[in-house]
């Protein structure tokens, strides 16, 4: 099996489990990928924590919810797609007619085969979601409601992954635990996150430290920072929000606010050069947790790239974002995409010509020594441009901008001089 | 009546008078504007004051001038048209020929109808101007010249209106009151210039002081400056030359030398917002006060948002820029770009967000609490996309920009957010 | 004789000379360029000289080199063409098979008609350069071959004209003399550098010093870099390299490194106004000396105009780049541009205006008394648009730039104006 069969079949033993905010589904996802990757800690801060401006809610879980249709049909079974029911949604246990039954049903005329996604975090609501046909079906009549849920004084979950390296600079990787059955998503962020930390640990003599954090969205995230913000504004070169990283359909980036930091860079140059037909967002674009990441005074050099970018593809937040939509190959894809940053991070570098003038490369047999007209000038241009712009002001990935060629064709040459004291 | 339509009923007040550098007609101009805007300061200066590299020239007043033709007919009438008579025209009373006449006429082949409007301010001379199609129909004969003018040391008279706001800072209007009857340009300069003044008198909490000053083009500015300049460079954040307000044809921008003021930038961002068809013009394009405001070392920060543009339109400085050339329509809507710039200015400032991450509006009511898919994201994207620039770098109109929309849109946020602490 | 037609029979005299990077070819061509311009330094460096990571090589001299085919006759003969010796070829007397001499020669299938130009400096070997076409006439059979050349410890030989201005300031050029029979590439080069001597020599008041060297490529530059990088650096105001000014196809911009110093400036201000349909290269072009005068540490603010650049021309480094390719209107083109640039060069300067506001021009002269609409405006636009851009953060070239109009249109505009000390 290659790597996004790997990690397509972690997606597919995840896919069942109930994830929201907070509750024990969270505790489950959370404990699988530490059989991945046991370095994983997996932490709980309180139900009440203040965190900046908003408060660690209470924690929900849900044994049993559905609904008995008037001829004695469970229908929005909770057990069969845990879509069915409104995220967060208080118990209840009671009987209504079809229209007071309405007022607690969400569809989407527009998707009629979908199970749209839906929440109420921070407002104690019940409520069910069904696709759309099977509510043009519903018949007239007393319709037995059943939430069995808890919404109690808890915890938050969540993971966190520390990988040190030589120096104490971080490069930091964002994705999130919270969502229920749904693929694109969100269990591509964490599945692809795993491997990547396997990759990382993988990496012989790292130059960076890692940190992966596997957290709830938005309350996650704000809590996170709330507890590292320091640390992390003066340690980490570039972070990347993982989300959106499982079908196969497109490639997308979502650039900081700043849209000029290192993780910009490095995310472009390798787009780029290996999906040059990418689409590009603004910042106006974000819906994810960059946007906490980026917001003034956190400001951490943060991006997003994605494979199909929430918000932008039909099935987004439904049924429809399932097993089938996301692939081995789009989530290989990301996976790829993301080692190659990581692999570009590790070895950019601003490197400074040891020598003033151009080097005599022919005495070191790095150059022909027979002018052979246009040809052999051709090859060696690469060597000689790479050469020409170590000044000390540019850094790998910028010359690699400036003279039109792929980081990763240069790393061989970067270790000829080096190993020739060339560049220092 | 609205207010485009008294600005036009000013406009035909003040149309017939004879106004030029210095005399009478500027007097009675701008008493007729002190009657509007009773704070007007009315000033003089006497003839021969040095002003930078230039002189206050004589006082110019002309009771009478006319041609006689062979036939007997009164022709060239400064009494029915004050553009007949070259502006500054020294007195005179003699009988000429028709060919020693024709030195002194002016006319426009390529406008044959029009009356141009002429000049002769530093150099002693006299001068009728005559539509192209009656100066074809003279005859061979004896003509009768009569000028009753003089030329005496006087005074430059000029009006100042300063409105005290809670800030020493000014925002500067200037516009002339040297031509005579003509309509775009230029009596919509004087007469919009009145109304702003009742428009920011009328504003409650004025966060600027302003400064408006109606003078002669040219000798009028540079003598201001000379007398003004320390203070104005100290103390203005935008200017604008208010000239060729009046037309209902176009919308001009013509911008500081510098093009990147704080008046440039509220201009274009009202401009690009409200009639985005408006043409851009360059600091090359210049030729009213604006040679002299950004001027090396003067370079106050002030640009022009004109209708037709002086010099860019056939009737321009012709008997045909008359008060059919421009409208009530035509000077509301500069009006009305003016008061918008105004608001703008006013509102403008760099707010701070007093969180760190987005803060939880759903707890103070401004965020709906359930996650209704697509659609409610877009309504509060608009909120969190203005707080996502409050980052002490931005200023309003800066982040309004970024963020796509006019600036008016979010006063109403501004407000709801002050009122919450977010923003400082 | 124009220039052009003088520099063209220069070109002729010279291009017999077998000219390399050392020996008395070279010195043959600095003593005929020193009869034109006596001031001529000729100079010299021993083998063996160390020139930061590079060496001076051993001095090649050939006395006489050819094949004589089975037949009998002789061929590949350094009399008739001296392109047919590889440069720096070791000495040889041996008789072999022609597929032993097949591995010694040197064609272009793709020109079948043209000796290439090859040389093997840094690495001893021998061989000939033939065209393709006779190369595929050889006959199976023994082949005298003859080489009656010395690569011995001895000298390279240069040139340098340093010509005092004002200043200690000094403008650049550089130019090879290390090419054989050929035109563009390079005769064109040495000689229009010659001119340009002479024609600054003739400047009057030169603001700025000269330096203009005739050097090996590559070595050369290397050589005189090591000798004299810190004067120069700290001297240099603009350079230019003068390779490929011959012929009379194209003009070709080749940026310095950093693309933005003065000679960039100044190069492309001329080239605009002269030749706006010029080739404009970037700083991944470059070939020649650029390399080494750009290098990360030596930093030089040069640039190359040129007509047919190296590399991108057919006739490049072979036989058909020959006396027939340059043409005198193609010399007189490129040494016009370099004359062009040197005298905008001498006139540029930060002036600044004198008064606050506009200047009262009509009371020097130097304005029009009489308002004539439009027409006259025009006129003496250019003038006010100089005026309105001497703010002593703009020099002459960047005001020409703005108010679009070559700099020479402004010379005399700076010279009246000074006269009456309105700028300085």
């Amino acid at each position: 099996m290659n790597i996004g069969q790997n990690i397509y079949k972690l997606c597919k033993e995840l896919f069942p489990i109930n994830r929201s905010l907070t509750g024990d589904g969270v505790r489950e996802t959370l404990s699988i990928l530490k059989r991945e990757i046991p370095d994983l800690s997996i932490l709980e801060v309180p139900t009440g924590t203040q965190c900046f401006d908003w408060t660690v809610p209470k924690e929900w879980n849900c044994k049993e919810a559905y609904i008995i249709d008037p001829e004695g049909n469970k229908i929005c079974d909770f057990s069969q797609n845990n879509l069915h029911l409104l995220g967060y949604s208080t118990p209840i246990d009671t009987t209504l007619t079809l229209d007071e039954l309405q007022k607690h049903l969400y569809s989407l005329p527009e998707l009629p085969e979908a199970i749209p996604y839906m929440t109420s975090y921070y407002k104690k609501r019940w409520g069910f979601c069904i696709s759309h046909k099977e509510r043009e079906k519903l018949k007239e009549g007393q319709y037995r409601i059943y939430i069995n849920s808890t919404l109690e004084n808890g915890h938050l979950t969540y993971g966190e992954l520390l990988i040190k390296g030589e120096s104490e600079q971080e490069v930091f990787f964002s994705t999130y635990v919270c969502h229920p059955s749904m693929g694109n998503n969100e269990l591509s962020g964490p599945t692809v996150a795993t491997y990547l930390g396997k990759y990382i640990q993988s990496l012989q003599n790292r130059k960076y430290s890692y940190r992966i954090i596997f957290i709830p969205e938005t309350i996650g995230s704000i809590m996170y920072l709330s507890k590292h913000l320091k640390e992390m504004k003066e340690t980490t070169i570039a972070g990347f929000n993982l989300t959106c990283v499982g079908d196969n359909n497109a490639y997308s980036y979502l650039p900081s606010r700043d849209g000029n930091t290192l993780a910009d860079k490095v995310a472009l140059h390798v787009l780029n050069h290996s999906e040059p037909q990418f689409k590009k967002y603004t910042f106006l674009d974000r819906g994810s947790d960059e946007r906490q990441y980026c917001s003034p005074g956190v400001d951490l050099p943060l991006c997003s790239v994605m494979r199909s970018k929430f918000m932008e593809y039909p099935e987004y937040h439904t049924s429809l974002d399932n097993l089938n939509y996301i692939s081995a190959a789009g989530l290989e894809g990301a996976y790829s995409i993301h080692s190659k940053i990581i692999d570009a991070l590790e070895k950019n570098h601003t490197y400074t010509s040891t020598t003033l003038c151009e080097p005599q490369l022919g005495k070191r047999g790095l150059y022909p020594t027979l002018s052979e007209g246009t040809k052999t000038r051709e090859i060696v241009k690469n060597m000689m441009n790479f050469l020409a712009y170590c000044d000390g002001s540019h850094d790998l990935i910028d010359i690699a901008n400036i003279i039109h060629v792929p980081v990763w064709e240069l790393y061989e040459i970067i270790e000829d001089f080096k190993q020739h004291t060339l560049i220092q």
